[in-house]
């Protein structure tokens, strides 16, 4: 790695690619993008997925509910218009991150197949991974677990327009990755989505540090 | 850095934190926010400072018109409600690239003093650093460089509100960072950013690999 570095510096005078980032993490940016029902897994997976990534010195970033509602779309609401832009926007936040580098894990239900093909054509107009993991866990095992309790308010009538409920989930057609969560644990689910990186050039070993290129790394 | 890294996988059983994200990237995710007059050179600035950090094996990333007017902000115009909320989405953007590790790099006019300081609370709310680096450049050097001709339509009244013309540029108050272009080369103002960086723990020296550490950076 650090050779390749050195060679970058040489040829390019302008601005730093995206490939030179990627040189720097050793790893290519991408989104993985969860989607499934309320309950499926999404959130569990991602957090696991990005232990194991960490665990070999890989970034990834999680966008999830916490840092995207309370944050950039905190002035969105839950119609449908609203919906849409929120799932757009982290689309577009994915993208960047991405393009930096980063391989960003998004868990949010997008229920919806047109909101995730628009974040799946900005990926691909921008030349960026856009891989769509399908985290499949029937109605009656997601509404068994129910962890926060939204399917019994759902089903009383207290919670209007929930997936699965009275909304559709539009499951997904042709995805990079499809997890039978109800056959699978969580540990098998994460070495499935690090094989796909693995397979697919996002993650490349790391360097086994010898003697010859000390210079180059302690250049600062 | 390696055998730090084997430390935190030891000791830490859930999520993965900002800190072991810092580790993994031996840096600290920071905003820094240029502000100053159209023309002032912000643009120029960060290109110099990306690939300065680029060169020391640091992962920045610039957010600019061309990333941000176009993707997540392409529903936006130039009223002043939507300049604030272009501004603010900015920010919350900048603030999600610092907590994933990334020192960002944002070049914008930014012209209100009230915007930037929201910005700025966006960040200290969320424990991260906000460096404002004040563009400091004279109006009438800033209109005789005019790069995009934009001055001249201005002054001709074919672009309103532009900021110097016929809209104010409200100058930072006690911005981290005061570069006054008029006195200074890119290099040199390049240079002061870095000595701000490291001297705040944001940049770190890269470990100079050894052979005891072989086997815990080779664990793909």
């Amino acid at each position: 790695m650090a050779k390749q570095k050195a060679t970058n510096v040489t040829w390019q005078d302008g601005e730093v690619s995206r490939e030179d980032r990627f040189s720097i993490l050793r790893q290519r940016g991408a989104t993985v993008w969860f989607t499934g029902l309320s309950g499926s897994g999404k959130s569990t997976i991602a957090v696991a997925l990005e232990r194991a990534l960490f665990n070999i010195g890989k970034l990834s970033y999680r966008l999830d509910g916490d840092n995207v509602r309370l944050g950039i779309n905190k002035n969105l609401g839950f119609s449908e218009e609203d919906r849409t832009e929120n799932i757009r926007r982290i689309g577009e936040v994915a993208k960047l991150f991405g393009d930096a580098g980063v391989i960003s894990l998004s868990s949010f239900i997008s229920p919806y197949k047109a909101d995730r093909d628009e974040v799946r054509s900005l990926h691909e107009a921008a030349g960026l991974e856009f891989i769509e993991v399908f985290v499949d866990c029937s109605l009656a095992e997601a509404e068994k677990r129910d962890p926060k309790g939204l399917y019994k308010r759902a089903r009383a009538g207290e919670i209007k327009n929930f997936t699965g409920i009275d909304d559709p989930y539009e499951t997904p057609v042709d995805p990079e990755i499809h997890l039978k969560t109800d056959e699978m644990t969580v540990e098998q689910e994460v070495e499935i989505i690090l094989d796909h990186l693995r397979q697919n050039g996002f993650i490349m070993q790391q360097q086994i540090p010898s003697a010859d290129n000390t210079t180059n790394t302690a250049s600062l």
